[in-house]
């Protein structure tokens, strides 16, 4: 028997039967993603603690709970991967951050404890921008974008590592968390899937927080349908059966998503657009002008519930500690008053109503998930030039949290870009199903492109 | 045929199947009100407007409907009277202040609506405390309070319109709004049961905000079983019928509740305690550590809610015309930074999970509603009194605030006080419909004093 593939070609329904089945065991998927973590070398930086050890341990006593006769359910056995905010007992949580945080890491929450009643085996955690603040700290370790072997380019953020882990194909699938794009953000720049969930859809309990108007929970997996997989199996169900195509309205918005996006973006969003309507979507252009207020609204919030959570004096005491764009960042919310903030929050409360208004009837809004191409790093160099691109990367992210809407990111580069590029699906709040539901469809017409092995 | 009385001795159901019957016409009650009002003199200042034409031809409209054969639900016909923080179409909004503030007015919301659409007539707008902020603006009319007509004596606030409306025996119930007692509160030392629903439990919209984390609706009226049936109309049930008490568990908080009080509070409160345990009912002491913190949150969030909503720019240019009492609450809330709003916020969603837990198995906690009698007014004469009135007045209804409760005041003076006395009875979010069947039975038990007529 060769050694299985942990990212599964063959597609999650299929390896969860093989599990079952015995033809592959989890012990040889957890080995199969070991060696897969090895080869692919240090650069990689995917992990900030990987724990093979344990991870095996886990695999075997899975394996035996299977020989007992005991059946988890479909993930039992799988090997995944877990953003460094997600606290998980016997594994260290940093936040991507080399500020003392350990008196503030809330008890390993529900989503873990899901996860291992499931039977997933957990191989580590994964690198997380600093705080889940942006996309890249040039002190830190950045996960190296498997879609270019030679020149390490941006991966977007903050859940870079479950991005390149899911990429790199050394796990069945991995999970982030999403508060201005940071599960939809890399899975577009890394090639990948990522579903962020509507906020209230998984419990963030036991997930450092960054701002609780905004943070949901997501996954990266290899295409939609495994993403609707996942979930249908992490609430018991079966996943529905995909809609036809004919039967569906997009939202195409008229204004802010398309501004600034590169030509190779808009050529293979161009692209899938036109294919779906040959297939019978009807795409009908909208006006979201609350989309331009994302800027003030971000500002004012995030850095403020960031600070509120982590306390002035320890940042204070320890600001040196801090990389510099997480600390440019994080110095805005030392100056906000409660009566902004305040307004700030009402306005998110009255824009989502709105959007929801402008809503109706569609099964989604079709966009750009980002703007641009991952660029190389080298061309970024400054904390400024970081900061503004951050804020152009995430332009068409952040709605989604906005407006508390969920969201996926589907690969489509292969529809004629050189380097990973998202298209991106967001309806409102509580319809995960129906949205992952779309993107299957979406993804059997417009076809994948793989992961971007080196 | 005798003038009947709009407040309803003989209860709003049979009230209201005699106006199905013909017995009593919604004309009729509306000039018994307007008489009353008129009789009771100028002093009474329930109302900050009152248009008996429109009530009179709105009731004759509504008379006429049910002559058609058209019947709008048991609420049909019955007077009413409406807080000043509610818009009402062709009515002015003030919410209680000199500050020029229609801009801000919403437009009007569901809750009136509803009323309307019930077929409810409105008889005008009732007094609050300036931006619903305390229950005593000295440089502003004070309702009179009923319970005494030759000493002016306290009323509570900030619906004090409202309770003074219902306790003056005007309208069948009367409405208000609770963000830390605002209903229970003025009910308490009027002598009336004051109902305040859980924040979703009645839509806001349309009501001049306070706190939006913490604002909710609530209706004044003679008693529990009134209460119950008002909430079973609006929501087009019947009223369920009232536990037996012997299977009723109450928690008796140990901190807190008691440290205040009055000695004839105290007395009626223990009184009522006695006969409900000698009826049946198990009363078992809780520990409710989390309320020392209602000031520091209190103290954080509301006054930058109010600021936020107003804006510091038209606050600051009208600052003149603020009583004294709310400039000394408002200007707090310029002061205060996002981080320790933010953190304060969260801390509020830990408190309420936390005490959500504590209460497990409970039907209710009861307290005494308000620690005090209602005293005299000139008893109060610095903006200092009043405001450490305020704060203590108080500390006993903003938990239920604070907790993301529901709650209900019932008058219990008879029990063995001088002045009104109120039995505040509370439990977790959502939990209404239970709340106000068991306040039901608890009333039935320890009956009523009736209002508290001069």
């Amino acid at each position: 028997m060769s050694a299985p593939d942990p990212s599964a070609p063959q597609g999650l329904l299929q390896l969860s039967r093989e599990l079952r089945s015995g033809a592959v065991t989890s012990q040889a998927l957890v080995e199969a993603s070991l060696a897969r973590i090895a080869a692919l070398g240090p650069h990689l930086q995917a992990f900030s603690h990987l724990d093979g050890e344990r991870a095996l341990r886990h695999a075997r006593a899975i394996d035996q709970l299977r020989a007992a006769g005991i059946d988890l359910g479909p993930l039992m056995g799988m090997p995944i991967a877990v953003k460094d905010l997600f606290t998980i007992d016997g594994m260290p949580t940093t936040a991507g951050s080399r500020v003392d945080i350990q008196d503030l890491v809330p008890p390993q929450g529900s989503f873990v404890e899901a996860l291992h009643r499931a039977g997933c085996v957990v191989l580590g955690k994964t690198r997380t921008s600093e705080f889940a603040m942006g996309g890249c700290n040039p002190s830190h370790p950045l996960p190296w974008n498997p879609c270019d072997a030679q020149v390490q380019r941006m991966t977007g953020g903050s859940s870079h590592g479950s991005a390149v882990a899911m990429a790199a194909g050394v796990a069945a699938f991995t999970v982030g968390s999403d508060t201005g794009g940071s599960v939809r953000w890399p899975a577009a720049l890394c090639g990948v899937t990522g579903y962020k969930s509507t906020a209230t859809h998984w419990p963030c309990d036991g997930v450092f927080p960054m701002s609780p108007h905004m943070d949901s929970l997501g996954i990266f997996t290899r295409g939609a349908g495994d993403a609707a997989w996942v979930e249908a199996a992490l609430g018991g169900r079966e996943p529905a059966p995909p809609p036809g195509l004919a039967g569906l309205t997009f939202g195409l918005p008229k204004q802010h998503f398309h501004d600034q996006c590169d030509a190779e973006v808009l050529h293979c969003f161009h692209e899938a657009l036109s294919r779906l309507k040959h297939a019978g979507v009807r795409v009908v252009e909208i006006d979201v002008p609350e989309v331009v207020e994302i800027d003030e609204v971000f500002r004012c919030l995030v850095p403020a519930d960031i600070l509120a959570f982590l306390g002035r004096d320890r940042m204070k005491a320890q600001w040196d500690r801090l990389d510099a764009v997480a600390a440019q960042r994080l110095e805005v919310g030392f100056h906000v008053m409660a009566d902004d903030y305040a307004r700030m929050a009402s306005r998110r409360r009255q824009l989502e109503a709105l959007v929801r208004k402008r809503s109706a009837g569609l099964d989604a809004w079709i966009t750009p998930t980002v703007p641009m191409l991952p660029g190389p790093i080298a061309d970024y160099r400054t904390v400024d030039d970081i900061a503004a691109w951050n804020r152009r990367a995430t332009r068409n992210t952040r709605p989604g949290n906005l407006f508390n809407r969920c969201g996926i990111s589907l690969p489509i580069q292969h529809l004629g870009a050189p380097l990973p590029v998202g298209l991106q699906l967001c309806t409102h709040a509580d319809d995960d199903v129906a949205l992952l539901g779309v993107a299957t469809a979406v993804e059997a017409l417009l076809g994948s492109p793989g992961l971007p092995m080196r």
